[in-house]
């Protein structure tokens, strides 16, 4: 039997003024976590959201993580836990969001003050964070107090975990997570994180996988401090021509990664996955707008949705130690350090994907009979991740999309990765499902960063909904 | 029959301490000409050289360049212009320096004050500016004080252009010396500018030829916006893919340039040239210490000068817009714009060098089959130079070295350029020469860059005695 949540929905949309508020209230916090000057600034939006959720009736606590790797001066920002309800009749969902913030300013070419809240005509709320991920976390709060005011019972016993640092790599959460899993996370029995974007403007998604990302350094050296190209060029062996002639053997034009073995290291598409690209609701005119150009690889959409959740890819995001500014400069640097990645896919087991990286580098490097040092390492690693969107956990998420939205969902994968995703999985064993809020458009590491009011207001109907039929699915199961 | 020059020489050497404080003051002045915040002690140590020039009975004049272009709110510093005789019997002789030097700071890892002159027990004064070119342009003011003190005819008219943007693209300078090269300098029979090294630390040299530099960027540009690799790689044609490829191709480790018709356009290696290498004090192990490796290409002296002077050279210099910085960061740089440039040599001539790389490069981006936008483009280009050193200009210096050092001076070329050279010869038809007074390991652009006492004291005299030899060519002549 299909929930009652006519009542909550209509609280929702009684009560989206005094929500858009509280977003405002959000976004003016700077809690940028990169940036050191604005930690107290991340602590204090950590403080602000305990309050709220106190004052919802939630129980709270900031937990400490320490100082901060590296910077042992400085403390890394509290995660705030909550539980709000503790019926032992009621599932229990335990959700994931982060409450810092990208860097912004509108020197960076903002078109409005980007710690200020603007809502333009036409709903798009522009402030950093709206989207990543200060929206969804207020969404399940919002969710909370809809429910009480419409006297609705509140369907499960929520279980959050919100962080401080998640735009500077959620430095010290994997272990927190793990630590917990059986304490104050065990009565869990799924996960929600609403932290990732609809596919394209109009049709909401599930997702089940994301990519891992292996990423690598590559760096060669010889002379013993920067040389002067004129004095000596011609005379000494470069560092920066041995590194452009191996970085440009490690991928073609169209994407073809050239280290021998990778390919095969990549589960073998099936007809039945195969055939499941087709009806996703996605265009090549959508990857056109998002790429501001047309300079892609594939021809036809089931290629470039292939190619960006199930194959693997190798970008090449730069060389350190080179001249790197605008102008002229005529120096033969020393030391330089090119930095490629490949974002990896089920079956590829990273330390596969290092031997095999480290063997094609040594063989290109060995190729230029060159002097110079070179020394290629992996910087770090995040594994891929596929869920089961046969799940009672993705079923109840889609029958709550089609209640407000009034559509099946997309069952989608992502490209990039979200590593505590992986990690809540394997420390609590539970199902994790990524539910997004927002839409491809909402530029969430760039400038302009927005929420559309209705993805908010109609996503905090969705959060509520996807808990009624949690607790449903519950009954049924 | 050859100048009397003793009592000048013991002179040098009795004022010898009142020179070094006469660096000290110059050295405490930082002006640094890249740094706009101190472009008022860049115009301070041009005042102060023409508060010391007119103490010594030059007429000096501080000629305005008008301002910055590009930031026209900062005027250029003055051209100090000044002579020092004028006896139509004499010969003229115009010397060229420059007053500004290259930023520095002790964070930068100097073991002293950079702008503190600090005299070691080895006779070395570490300070910037000290050889670069403070120590020089004073070398020109200390000769003329010697004179006088010793009670010494000075032998000819001395015409001096310092100039206080060297270290920044010389701005503005190369139209004042055309403009008066018929009017302030039109008296000069030759050219004599300080400013260059040693080739090694023991023996003086005399330099006629310098290479030339065509500084070329490569911009390739796809996606409208930086993109995330997790999101977009596997989908969209990269520019560092395109560009590190195309990189890859223009020279190999050994430095063979890869541009077809490059080659051909050297002047063919003549028998006698050839001959002349054997002869110059320079060894591998004078290379391996200032590259501060073994990791050269040619295993002997020879090929080793011929490649620095006589050989074109191509350096990969760096990429703007990829991703400089330490760390990891998976970005899909939108435009990436890579910098190289190739060293020129006789006959080469720029436009033809230019047809061939835009040929080359064209043809190679073309392999790439890539939709991305490929634009190379040449930023600047300095003519090489090669004077005559069979003119008396350079004999009488050959003299001044065998009179003050005791041996006869190696005449050398080098690999890097310094345009004013060429502007000089080519705006008032006199042969130039360039006679150095510090040595290879001075470090003229690095930290801790010294100039040793010898070399300052002895260059003084060398200066001095360089000026007899031109009167006294002139008899002969």
């Amino acid at each position: 039997m299909a929930p009652q949540l006519d009542g909550f929905f209509k609280q929702v949309d009684d009560l989206s003024g005094h929500f858009i508020e509280r977003l405002r209230k959000a976004v003016a916090i700077p809690s940028i976590s990169a940036d050191d000057e604005r930690r107290p600034d991340v602590v204090r939006m950590g403080q602000w959201l305990a309050d709220e959720l106190k004052a919802l009736g939630a129980e709270v606590e900031q937990r400490p993580l320490g100082p901060q790797p590296g910077k042992e001066h400085l403390e890394l920002p509290p995660v705030v836990i909550a539980r709000y309800g503790n019926d032992k009749k009621k599932r229990t969902i335990l959700v994931y969001g982060h409450y810092d913030v990208q860097p912004a300013g509108k020197e960076d070419g903002w078109a409005t003050e980007p710690f200020d809240l603007t809502v333009d005509d036409n709903g798009r709320m522009y402030g950093r964070g709206s989207t990543d991920d200060k929206g969804p976390v207020l969404g399940w709060l919002n969710a909370i107090e809809a429910h009480q005011t419409a006297g609705v019972d509140f369907p499960v016993n929520l279980l959050m975990c919100f962080e401080g640092m998640e735009e500077y790599g959620s430095e010290g959460l994997d272990d927190f997570i793990k630590e917990e899993a059986d304490k104050y996370f065990k009565d869990a029995d799924a996960v929600c994180i609403s932290d990732n974007y609809w596919l394209g403007t109009e049709k909401p998604c599930l997702t089940y996988g994301l990519r891992g990302c292996s990423y690598y350094s590559l760096e060669i050296s010889g002379p013993g401090q920067d040389l002067h190209s004129g004095v000596f060029g011609g005379t000494a062996q470069e560092p920066m021509t041995d590194l452009v002639r191996v970085l440009g053997t490690l991928v073609d034009t169209n994407g073809k990664i050239q280290i021998p073995g990778i390919a095969e290291l990549v589960a073998p598409l099936t007809e039945e996955e195969k055939s499941l690209y087709g009806n996703i609701a996605f265009t090549m005119d959508n990857l056109y707008e998002s790429l501001g150009s047309q300079t892609s690889i594939h021809p036809d959409k089931e290629k470039t949705l292939m190619a960006r959740w199930r194959y693997p890819s190798l970008s090449i995001h730069g060389i350190e130690g080179a001249f790197s500014q605008p102008g002229a400069k005529t120096v033969i640097p020393a030391k330089v350090i090119g930095k490629f990645s490949i974002r990896t896919v089920p079956d590829m087991q990273p330390e596969d994907v290092d031997r095999l990286v480290f063997k094609y580098v040594d063989e290109q490097i060995k190729k230029l009979g060159s002097k110079n040092t070179a020394k290629c390492t992996l910087q770090h690693a995040g594994m891929w991740w596929v869920a089961s969107p046969k799940h009672w956990n993705f079923t109840a998420a889609g029958k709550a999309v089609e209640r407000v939205w009034g559509v099946k969902p997309d069952l989608t994968r992502e490209g990039g990765s979200i590593p505590v995703t992986l990690t809540f999985e394997q420390a609590t064993g539970k199902n994790v499902l990524l539910l997004p809020m927002g839409s491809s458009t909402d530029a969430a590491h760039s400038i302009n960063e927005k929420l559309d009011r209705r993805n908010y207001i109609e996503g905090i109907k969705l959060l509520g909904a996807y808990l009624h039929y949690v607790a449903e699915e519950e009954m049924i199961n």
